[in-house]
C-alpha cells in the first residue's frame, strides 16, 4: 500500500533519507507492503514543495545540489511557512529534522505539536522536542490516536527506541549509563594516541564533527540533553537537560589518558541516569571504566548504551560507525512503525 | 484484560516465569492492561494439571519443590498425554520448554505444530523447533494468524529477535558474529586466568553449566544450533545444525590464551553466518579476537552478537550475567508481544 510522507527539513540526514528511501522503497513493498512517497518537503532555505503526485527525490536532491530552490517541483501550492506548510501538506507521516535552539528545543517542538493537531504521525531526528516537552507531546500523540517516534535522537538511528519498546516490555530501569556523544569519545580516543586536546578539537572540527565553537560537545551539552531523552522516555521522568548535573572534558590531559590506559582503564565522557526510589538523576561526566566494561571498547565515534534492570541485570547496545545515512535510517524504520502501529 | 496460558514443561525456566509472573502480572496490568492466568502446566515428571478458573503458581511451585505431582491442581481433565494436553487446554498461548532430541528437535516440534493446529499462539524456548523447522511453523503460525515467537532460543531472553523484529526492518544482513555458549566462554576466561582446560571443564560441570558429557558445549554443537537459529530468522536462510562447519575449543591451550592476550587479542568460540549472493555459510570456531571487537569483551557467561547489514554498519547487543529468570523474561514479552500482535 501507498503511503504519503512530507519532509520538514533536508539538510544532511533527510537528504540521506531521501537516497535511502530511493534505494529502499522495492524492499519495503515486496518485506512489508508499504510504499512510501514524499509529498512535500519543507526548507527555510531552499523554498518549500508540495505535490499529492509525489515529488521526485533525485530532482529535489539535483536541485538543493546545485543551490537551486525547490520550488519548481511546487505542484502550486505556494505555502509560505512551516506551520502553514505543516497543516496543508497532505501526507500522513511528517519527518521532522529542522534547526532547532538546543536550549529551548523550539521551534521544533511547535512544528511536532501542530502535525499532531492536524492528524499526522510525527517522526522527528530532533533531540528538543523530547528533551524539553516529551510527555506533552507523548499525551497529544496518544490522544489522537497518533504514532511521535523518535529513533534516531540518540545513537543516530540504531534501534534502541525499539529495543526497550519492544523487548523490555515490564521492566524496572535502574541505571542507564552511554557514551553518547561522538566528538567527545573520538576526541578522547586521540588523547590515548597521544593527540593533545585542542589538537584533537581541531581535527574534529576539519571533519566536521565539531563546531566552531565545541562547547555543546566538549562542555557535554550534547550528552546532557540525551541523556534527558533516555531518562523521561526509558524511566517515565520528567528531566529537563538543565537539570543535568554535568562536566565535559576539557580538563583532561594527555597524561590522564594514558595514565588510565596503563591501569587497564579508559577515560570516557559517560552520561548516567539512576532511579531510585521514584526519584531520577542524570549526569555527565569523564569517569575511568575499566575495560572489562561493555561500554569502554567504543573507539573514535562509536556510541554505546547500558540499561541495568530488575530482571535483566544488563543490556548493552554497541554502534558502529555512523552517518547521516545510519540516521536517517532510523526515520525510516520509525516511518514504518508508525504506519504499522507500533506506537 | 486477562489472557490464558498453559506450560509445556515445568523445569528450571518455566519455574522461574512461573515466579516472575507472579511477580510483575500487577505491573503488566497497569503499563499495558493485561493479565496472565495460567490455566495448565503439562510436565512428563510431575504429571498435569488443567483449571480454567486458574492455576496457583505459588501452590504448584511448593508441590514440585516438595516432591509432588501437579494432579492435585487439576479441576477433573484427566489428560494422560502433552499432544491431548496442547489439544485440550483452554489457552490463548502455549508457552513450550520441554526435554528435546538436540540433534533432530523432536518432540517439541510437533508440540508446537499441533499447538499452531489448535488455533494457540506459540511461544518457545526450544533452539530445536527453530533450528530444525523453523520456515514450516512460521507458515502454519502466519497461515492461522498466529503468533510464534522464541527470544529466549538465542542469548536467554536478551531482546535479540525483537530487535530484529522491529528495529532492522528493509536491512540486507551480511553477516552474523556471536560469543552463544556460556560454558564454553567461561572455559576461555577461566583459561586466560591460567586455569587448565580439564579443570574449568569440571568448574562449569561443578556450577551446573556443562554436563557430565560435555560435547554439547566444547565441541560447538550448541553454538551451531544457535547461529542456525540466527541464520534461519534473520537471513531466511533454511540451514539444519549439520550444515554448519564446526570446530570445537578441546585443541585450546593455556598457552595459546596467554599468547592472544599478549597480543592485545582474546580467543573466543565464534558463532558466524554470512550471506552472499543469496547463499548462507555458518561456521563455529575459535578465533583471535582483538579487544576493540564489541565480541571481545565478553567474560564467563556473557553472551554477545553482532550484527553487520547494508546500512547500519554494525549493531552489537550483550549480555549481562544470565540466569533461568533472563530466560523466563523472554518467554514473558514474547507472550506479551504475540497478544498485542507483534508476530
Amino acid at each position: 500500500m501507498e503511503h504519503t510522507i512530507a519532509l520538514l527539513g533536508f539538510g544532511n540526514v533527510l537528504r540521506a533519507f531521501a537516497e535511502l528511501l530511493e534505494q529502499k522503497n522495492p524492499t519495503l513493498e515486496q518485506r512489508y507492503g508499504y510504499r512510501l512517497k514524499v509529498v512535500g518537503i519543507s526548507t527555510n532555505s531552499h523554498g518549500r514543495a508540495i505535490d499529492p503526485a509525489g515529488i521526485k527525490l533525485s530532482q529535489a536532491l539535483e536541485l538543493v545540489r546545485s543551490g537551486e530552490g525547490l520550488d519548481s517541483l511546487d505542484a502550486g501550492w505556494n505555502i509560505q511557512s512551516t506551520p502553514e506548510f505543516i497543516q496543508a501538506v497532505p501526507a500522513e507521516v511528517i519527518l521532522e529534522a529542522t534547526w532547532l535552539d538546543p536550549t529551548s528545543g523550539q521551534p521544533a517542538i511547535d512544528f511536532v505539536r501542530t502535525a499532531l493537531e492536524t492528524g499526522k504521525h510525527v517522526v522527528t531526528a530532533n533531540k528538543g522536542p523530547v528533551a524539553f516537552a516529551y510527555q506533552s507531546l507523548r499525551d497529544l500523540a496518544r490522544q489522537k490516536d497518533l504514532g511521535f517516534l523518535f529513533e534516531s535522537t540518540v545513537m543516530d538511528g540504531m534501534p534502541l527506541h525499539s529495543l526497550a519498546r519492544e523487548g523490555l516490555l515490564g521492566l524496572e530501569i535502574s541505571r542507564i549509563r552511554g557514551i553518547l556523544n561522538s566528538t567527545t569519545n573520538a576526541i578522547l580516543t586521540r588523547l590515548e594516541e597521544g593527540i593533545a586536546f585542542e589538537k584533537a578539537v581541531a581535527e574534529m572540527q576539519e571533519a566536521g564533527l565539531a563546531e566552531a565553537d565545541p562547547s555543546n560537545d566538549v562542555d557535554g551539552w550534547d550528552s546532557a540533553v540525551k541523556i534527558v531523552v533516555l531518562a523521561n522516555v526509558f524511566m517515565g521522568g520528567d528531566l529537563r537537560p538543565s537539570d543535568v548535573h554535568r562536566e565535559g572534558i576539557r580538563d583532561i590531559t594527555l597524561q590522564d589518558a594514558k595514565s588510565a590506559l596503563t591501569n587497564g582503564e579508559r577515560i570516557k565522557l559517560v552520561c548516567e541516569a539512576t532511579q531510585e526510589g521514584g526519584h531520577i538523576h542524570a549526569q555527565v561526566r569523564p569517569l575511568r571504566l575499566p575495560l572489562s566494561d561493555p561500554l569502554a571498547n567504543t573507539n573514535y565515534t562509536v556510541c554505546a548504551v547500558s540499561i541495568d534492570t530488575d530482571v535483566l541485570p544488563q543490556v548493552s547496545l554497541i554502534e558502529g560507525p555512523s552517518s547521516p545515512t545510519t540516521t536517517a535510517y532510523g526515520m525510516l524504520v520509525d516511518t514504518l512503525n508508525v504506519l504499522r502501529g507500533r506506537r
